[in-house]
């Protein structure tokens, strides 16, 4: 079968269905995702941001793909450009992103304009693949011969990787082949180099893996799955393929590995990678790996924020709670790919906790890489920064911005699943969705003014198939949530929290829920061995993880940075329609100490009492940070500790 | 007039005089430091470290050299190896380094096996000179045509400039004349290339500077001089030399620098060249300069323990406070650096602030790089670890261990400097010294158990000039001093501590001094700026700064890393003389908190009291930490802040 055949072969219609991964036919996964075009989001925080991802993400993004040479190194490659190769070896990846970024906008809003853009674009793309399939533009003419030479650093693969994602974005998104067979064309290319029995081989950056599951999930080519088993495998062998490269996750066996290491990224898009293997094979090591792999990055090596990878060097996993927050990297791609990994693991599992980290992952690590006009990105998201960090329209390797502009796009396909068990309710906003459910569908709404308001009303009503149950996700942060069904109120208890909370419905009765998520204003402490947080908190609410910046506090007054924050501080909140896009803020009194004397070390003195001054207190969320004149920002602000001595208790032990 | 000659024009006789730096003709220089061949050390501290320096660290280094292939690779510049280049581009430095110990230790303790061993390698090296005095066993055969192509990034002024300090110390210490030809003829072709006039060039790396300045002191051969100024003044030019790089320098003319930025041992080796320069030419805004660049280390960018450089990435200074303690770089190169640049300062203008630093980065930087046995070397020193950081015997990148030895093999001569107006006296440590002044010389004795001990004292006798000063440095850190001179004391103000107290001396009546220096144990505080230490104090007596390991602590009773120090601890010291080679430990109670959840957050419980149990403390200077079983390490302690709230106060302003 010819891939132009593998491609035609899986479009049955023009019904347009575009999950953001596609289980249906997944065996080893307990949950299938809806498709994005089934949700329509009606509220004020997703929906603005969707938008403007469209209006002006998107399109500023192709400006820069095309200003950069981006575009142009692939009419170079076709032969239609006398150009030099422009910028970074890995390019393509921006341009492919993008595509993928368009494509899924396109699912959720038809724009002719844009599919007309796209299509051009994915017109070049096609031009410049070589005959056997081959696609790069790095490594064309004068770099013809060093093609697959150097898997470990020249990112040949992961380019690949990201053509295929978008191709079958494309193809769920408009129901076209076009760039569908250029994907398969390449997939057939690398299964004939490193697919069974061939030469054992992988990127040295993942991203191909969960690459061509999907395509195999999209064409039901067998190939592509096996090939991307493989490549999971190919780490850590023997001989190593990169010198056991912990940077390259090269250093053990897929299934071996507990710790999270090297390249964030990476590891992040290798673990997305073998999740997908593992939700079509029966591969019991690889979900232990995983589990193990999950629990590193969540009890030793993961931010306040959700962000990953701390060290600047390698943009690397720090050691176990190595957590700086001043040079936390904690690179945007590296949550957008936790916030995917997530994503994969709660459909394998059905367990609401990789729902919860998700959303949180989304509120307040991924957001905060791009700015609130959706023109400026951060690659790095310090918790804690003097106001030098500012945001950028673009960069050199241009990862995170086409990265966050994919992700917003696709959004509203994270907000369901179904299972033989019923609809599953991840992320709560205010959204009306038609969703196929076996012989028949389920019409759910949300309202609701989350994430400032944890009331959420949910009307739901299922037709064409007798009764089932939708699961509602009640997050791990809860504090005595309600629950109101029809009339009748439920209190959840503690040991609910952080599960899913089945609420049964029957054909033709629908049914009104009310699910009241209180929001108090909440003080997170760290474990004691991320020493950058010893005696300091930081501020959340909901979902919400909140910063102090100096734009809300005269410079006169304080700054940020002298602030305490007492731990009987009386915290109230307050929606700011006017500030920042419309946000809620949370108000208090803090504490600030006077100005620091210049030395850099000094005595200690512990009978001279520094006096504090009580100052208003303004903390805005996280993600809004930077949108303002710049000035310092933190996360964590210092606290008294409440320790005591306990000299009296020790004795009575002895 | 040749090289030879030139090198030979300034050997008057086998008297040897070795000064650490020759400032006996430099016109702008305050001071002038004694040859290290006129103190004999006769204490306890130094005395042990250097004598294993000379049969423990300078042997198995050239072992290192040779198993390494650094000296095979001279062999084979010279046409008598067929062996391919081996290792790094600049590890010829690393033979210079060892050279240069290997140099001033025969100053001190004469040694014929190992004079015969270092002429052999002298040998080796000037067979490797090419007929128009180039020297670099990299840029041979077939990479002759690159010789300096790529001054940003290849070391070979750099590896020049290690070449001539060598050959300087060697011609000093033993007044042969065969390394410094090679090092004049080598001088010579660098200034033909970018001497006044020529080429505007300076290595990526800078060395050669202070190494060009005192072969002029050594030749007064004034091209060195220039050419060394030439090279301080190339960085920041227009069209820049290096791209206006921070990392190297490049990024301002060096009178306009201001602060310490890039690489931080490059930046360190600069302002010792440009202090140098300084030295010998009237350059007032090149001193200003320097006062502001020492200004930004000592308030901003200095760890407690003198170290310096906290980045990773790019071996750099970090920002202002950036100074974390786990991931701290601090390499010991840059605090050799350091204690260098601080002692030329020292010498230019006499103010005993350089000198309180030297010797605190001394004791406290550069000493932690080497093991207690002189076999294992740190390059990164952390202030902050788990346990798995540890010294190595040897690294690719060997910069820092032959660095340790040339350091300590000169020590002495970092004891005394001479003026007009007296001799001044740096450190403190027993030691007899005849020190030739004037027409006369100077005989001194000093009797103390420092640093363990803060009681001095000395015998001076002045002979064959009628009169002058002994000055003695008053530590910055001294807490009320008393001074007795033949048995009358005098209360030493604390306005003059931080400064040279001078004590008339005339000929034949010798005087006898006691210089007490209380060492109370110290808690030190940071800027608060400093985020790494809030809420935390680091450990000081004397001069040292301690630190609390693992291997003083049942790991059942406590982790280190849950220790607090409550700010009314009553700490004791103690000497152990079976401890780490014999030390003074400090001694106490500290509380330890219960073991930490597992959880990497969650939420603070103001109301929820941790209840602290006692835990005998011990501490440990610093510079030995890491010379027992792995273990946690820590300088900064958490501690309860003193601060007090204070609304009635602010109430009352209002």
């Amino acid at each position: 079968m010819s891939a132009q055949d593998k491609a035609s072969a899986s479009v049955s219609s023009s019904v347009v269905d575009c999950p953001v991964i596609d289980l249906r036919h997944s065996p080893f996964a307990s949950l299938t995702p809806v498709s994005i075009t089934n949700v329509k989001l009606e509220d004020n925080f997703w929906r603005p941001r969707i938008d403007l991802n469209r209006t002006v993400t998107i399109p500023s993004q192709l400006q820069h793909c095309k200003d950069t040479g981006r575009i142009e190194n692939f009419l170079r490659a076709a032969g239609r450009s006398d150009a030099a190769f422009q910028g970074i070896f890995f390019n393509d990846s921006d341009v492919y992103k993008w595509a993928e970024a368009a494509a899924f906008s396109l699912a959720t809003h038809p724009d002719p304009a844009l599919d007309a853009e796209l299509d051009a674009v994915i017109e070049i793309i096609g031009a410049a693949q070589q005959p056997d399939g081959y696609l790069n533009t790095y490594f064309m003419f004068e770099r013809e011969s060093e093609r697959y030479t150097n898997l470990k650093d020249m990112h040949e693969i992961y380019c690949a990787g990201h053509l295929i994602q978008a191709a079958v974005a494309h193809h769920r998104a408009t129901g076209k082949t076009t760039f569908l067979n250029i994907a398969c064309r390449l997939a057939d290319h690398l299964y004939l180099l490193f697919g069974p029995g061939q030469r054992v081989g992988a990127c040295g950056h993942e991203e191909a893996e969960m690459a061509l599951v999907e395509l195999y999930r999209e064409t039901r080519v067998r190939d592509y799955l096996e090939l991307a088993n493989c490549m999971v495998d190919a780490r850590g062998g023997t001989p190593p393929m990169f010198g056991n490269s912990a940077y390259h996750q090269d250093h053990l066996p897929f299934i071996k590995q507990t710790e999270l290491v090297g390249h964030a990224v990476r590891h992040l898009y290798y673990v997305c990678g073998a999740t997908d293997v593992a939700s079509e094979l029966p591969l019991k090591e690889c979900r232990a790996a995983l589990d193990s792999l999950w629990s590193d990055l969540t009890l030793r090596k993961m931010y306040v924020t959700g962000g990953a990878g701390s060290r600047y060097e390698g943009e690397a996993f720090g050691a176990a709670y190595e957590l700086p927050n001043d040079r936390a990297y904690t690179e945007t791609c590296a949550a957008i790919a936790s916030v995917m990994w997530n994503w994969r693991l709660l459909n394998m599992t059905g367990e609401s906790r990789y729902a919860d980290l998700m959303e949180h992952t989304l509120y307040n690590a991924v957001l905060p890489g791009v700015s609130l006009d959706a023109t400026r990105y951060y690659y790095q998201n310090p918790l804690s920064d003097g106001g030098s960090h500012r945001r950028k329209e673009w960069f050199g390797c241009a990862c995170c911005p086409p990265n966050v502009a994919r992700l917003l796009a696709s959004l509203t396909g994270y907000f369901y699943s179904t299972a033989s068990s019923g609809l599953y309710v991840h992320l709560y906003g205010a959204n009306s969705a038609r969703i196929a459910y076996g012989s028949g569908h389920i019409d759910i709404q949300q309202k609701t003014e989350y994430p400032w308001n944890g009331e959420i009303v949910i009307e739901a009503a299922l037709t064409g198939i007798a009764k089932t149950e939708i699961h509602l996700r009640i997050p791990d942060w809860a504090i005595e949530p309600v629950i109101t069904i029809d009339g009748e109120t439920i209190l959840i208890d503690e040991n609910s929290c952080g599960s899913y909370f089945a609420v049964p419905i029957t054909d033709g009765k629908p049914v009104e829920i009310t699910l009241a998520l209180p929001m108090p204003v909440e003080c997170i402490v760290s474990h004691t061995r991320v020493v950058s947080n010893s005696g300091k908190i930081a501020l959340k609410r909901g979902p919400l993880i909140y910063c102090v910046e100096q734009a809300d506090f005269a410079t006169e007054t304080a700054d940020i940075r002298d602030l305490f924050l007492p731990d009987d501080a009386d915290l109230e909140t307050e929606f700011r329609d006017d500030l920042l896009g419309g946000l809620c803020v949370i108000t208090g009194e803090a504490l600030a100490s006077p100005p620091t004397s210049v030395a850099l070390y000094s005595r200690y003195q512990p009978d001279e009492m520094v006096f504090l001054s009580p100052v208003p207190l303004t903390a805005i969320p996280y993600y809004a940070w930077a949108n303002r004149e710049a000035g310092p920002m933190q996360v964590w602000i210092p606290t008294l500790p409440a320790l005591v001595y306990s000299e009296e208790d020790e004795d009575d032990e002895e």
